[in-house]
This record gives structure tokens, C-alpha cells and sequence, in this order.
């Protein structure tokens, strides 16, 4: 099978294949934080974020969410459906930290009651700017139907996590379109892109780790798929 | 009548007064932008914002329209109820301009039908960032009352400003409540915090001119209060 490389993202990488409704996506030994501004390799990274992100998808799979994930030909490197991605990252918050408490006089902690789902631009140049729902349709985007199937994704991952002693404190989806405008889940589910606090908030078991240089995240990430393999 | 200095802003200083139910409103001949980065100290100023945002309050109040403003016991000075003041801006869009042009891929000039209303954090240190209506919501304030109040300012100016053959491009609304918790329209009202431009969009009549170098604020600020005077 030809590997050719379309995108080369921070993290990951894509390839065309031989079928062109298929793509190859590979999970880099890499992290950053801040727009790229923080960087490193860490061992074994791309796989443990490759083998999360198809765990949680077969398990939204298998409950009704449609995703692009088809298999992983390789620990690291995961077989997609060929999407046309929206330009927008969906982010879920149960629990306030982040952003969200960056840029409102919200604390860090407060509990997100109902749930909200939040949007920002996907441009880095602009550095991912916040939208408003009204921004997001003047953009030409449906945002009904990211919206529930955010919160869908919501009510399957909140109980999961829970079940492992862990608060889903917030993540970030992307969505594509197929060829027949047809909406798939998209993207990565692993701690880079979620917040996981364990439920007395002593530990956390995300990317924030990372970020704030707090400890090794290939063995907290490893931490939580071990958890997880116990109800999933 | 005592004049105790009790807030001293970028443009704008507040007294109190002998009445504790009142403030002095003093604009000072002075100009920023880029949260304070550029400033200038144009003469006649502080008169002409004053004079224009007190035509203007009087012009809605008249139409039902609450606001703070009592009177004016000097031309660069005003008496105004003395309110809690909301933290947030409210924004009013017609035509796409500005932050939202920098922060989404929506184009400078793009038509907003119907109009928007945008919730910005009134706080320097952060930069006064973006807020959703969830946001809003989260830090504890309607926005409901809000939105409508801003729609119904934009109904009424809308049309006034196109009599003058302008473009309501877009402005910002403070709002304040009482001591019984009403609400009223507060803060100010001229080209220091609306976009103003000429129906064949050749001319602009607003503070993009200092912020842009593009002209003399002074003198566009007293052609658009020249224009309204035919009308208010």
C-alpha cells in the first residue's frame, strides 16, 4: 500500500492511500502545547494516543456515533474514512478549567451545569480564536448537529470515565463531512485533547501535564487506557 | 457641588457628587486604542463625545429607551444615575468589522442580516476577551434583557444614522443597574464606540481613523453630530 503524505500536523501525520475514500493517520512520539511553542518526543506517545483513540471511537461506534476510524494497520497508525474537516474545534465542558477560566472570571472547578459546548476557530495563524455560536453560522456551519453529537459524545464518555474514578473535565472534537455531506466524528479522543482529573482532583491525567511540566504523560495516559480496558 | 474623583478611566474620569444617587461624567480631550497602546489628546474631544452622547441618550429616552443620563452642567460634562455597571460590552453588529474580522473568516463589509449581539469581559488585564452567552450565563448575568435592550438601541439609531446617508457599522453598549436592580443603558454613545461609515463605504466617521492614522477624529466626530442635528 503507497504511503504518500498530505498533512503533516503538530502531532500527526496523514497519508493518502491507494483508496482515495481511505487515509492513513499516524500518532507522532510528539507533543507541544501553546501553538507549538512547547515541543517534545516522548517515547511510545503516538501509540498510546493511536490505541486510545480507537478504543473510544469503536466504543462510539458501537453506540450509534458515526466516526471516521475503520482500523489500525499498525499500533501507531489508524485506517480513516476520507473527510472533508469543518473548520471548527468542538469543545465539551463539564468542569471549568483552561481556556474557559483564562479569559472569564470563572473558576477553576466550577461545575459546568447543564454541560456546554463551546467553538474556536481552527487557525493557528489566529491562534484558534473563541466563537460564538452566532460567528459559527455566519461561517456557513450548521451548528445544531455538532452541538448533539458533542453532547452525545458527552453522555457516553462522562459515565465511562467515571466508572474509572476519573471526571471528564472537558475535550476537544473535530467533525468532517463525507462526500455525501453525511457528519462523522473526526480527529484523536485521548488525553491530548481531554482533561481528566481524578475524582478528589489530587491527579490529573492529561495533557496538563505536559503544560505545566508536572510529570510524564506517557505514564499517565497509560494509566487511564489500563483503566478504561476494564470497562470498555 | 463637590467633585470627589472616584474613577479615573482611559477617556472618561467619574466624580461623585453631593447626591449619593448621582455621578459626574467628565470627558477628557484624549484618544485611545490597543487597549491604551496608542493614545493622543486631541482638543475639543472630550466636548464633542459629550455633546453626542448626550443627544443620543436623550434621542432614545425619548423612545423608551432607559438610560443614565440626567443632564449636562458643562459641554464636556455629564449628570448621570449612579448604577452598578455590568462587566461586560455588549456589541451590536450590522456589517462585519473589526475583532470579528480578525478572529473568524467572515470578510470586512459582509453583510449581517439579521444583526448580531456580542458579550465582551470589560477587563484590561485580560484584554477584554470574547464571551459566548453561555459564558455569560455562567458568570451569573442575563442575557436575555441585554440582547433585546441592545436590538432595540439598534432599531432605533439604525435608521436615524441612514437618514444621514451612514452606516451603522457596528458599536458597544455599557449597562448598569440601580439600586432595585433595573436596568439602564450607561456609559456612552459617539464614533468612539460605533463604526460609522459612509453609505458608499468611500468615508469612515468613527475612532478606525486613529486607529488606522487615517484623519482627524475631531473633525469627523462634528460632521456626523452636524448631520444628526438635522434629524434629533
Amino acid at each position: 500500500m503507497g504511503m504518500n503524505e498530505i498533512l503533516k500536523g503538530k502531532v500527526k501525520t496523514l497519508f493518502e492511500t491507494d483508496n482515495p475514500e481511505e487515509v492513513l493517520i499516524r500518532y507522532e512520539d510528539c507533543v507541544t502545547a501553546g501553538n507549538g511553542q512547547m515541543i517534545e518526543y516522548p517515547k511510545g506517545k503516538g501509540t498510546i494516543c493511536c490505541l486510545m483513540t480507537a478504543m473510544l471511537f469503536e466504543y462510539l461506534e458501537s453506540n450509534s456515533i458515526r466516526t471516521h476510524f475503520i482500523d489500525c494497520p499498525s499500533l501507531d497508525t489508524m485506517r480513516c474514512k476520507k473527510l472533508k474537516i469543518a473548520p471548527v474545534e468542538v469543545i465539551c465542558r463539564n468542569i471549568a478549567a483552561g481556556s474557559i477560566v483564562k479569559t472569564t472570571n470563572i473558576t477553576e472547578g466550577f461545575l459546568i451545569q447543564p454541560p456546554i459546548v463551546e467553538f474556536f476557530l481552527k487557525d493557528d495563524s489566529k491562534n484558534d480564536p473563541l466563537l460564538t455560536p452566532d460567528r459559527v453560522r455566519l461561517m456557513g456551519i450548521h451548528t445544531e448537529p455538532l452541538i448533539e453529537k458533542a453532547r452525545n459524545v458527552n453522555d457516553l464518555l462522562q459515565p465511562l470515565f467515571l466508572l474509572c474514578g476519573i471526571d471528564l473535565v472537558d475535550f476537544k472534537l473535530e467533525f468532517g463531512y463525507d462526500a455525501h455531506g453525511d457528519l462523522f466524528l473526526a480527529d484523536e479522543l485521548s488525553p491530548d485533547n481531554m482533561r481528566l482529573w481524578s475524582k478528589d482532583r489530587t491527579e490529573r491525567f492529561d495533557k496538563d501535564l505536559f503544560r505545566k511540566g508536572e510529570g510524564d504523560i506517557v505514564e499517565a495516559y497509560k494509566v487511564i487506557l489500563t483503566k478504561l480496558r476494564q470497562f470498555v
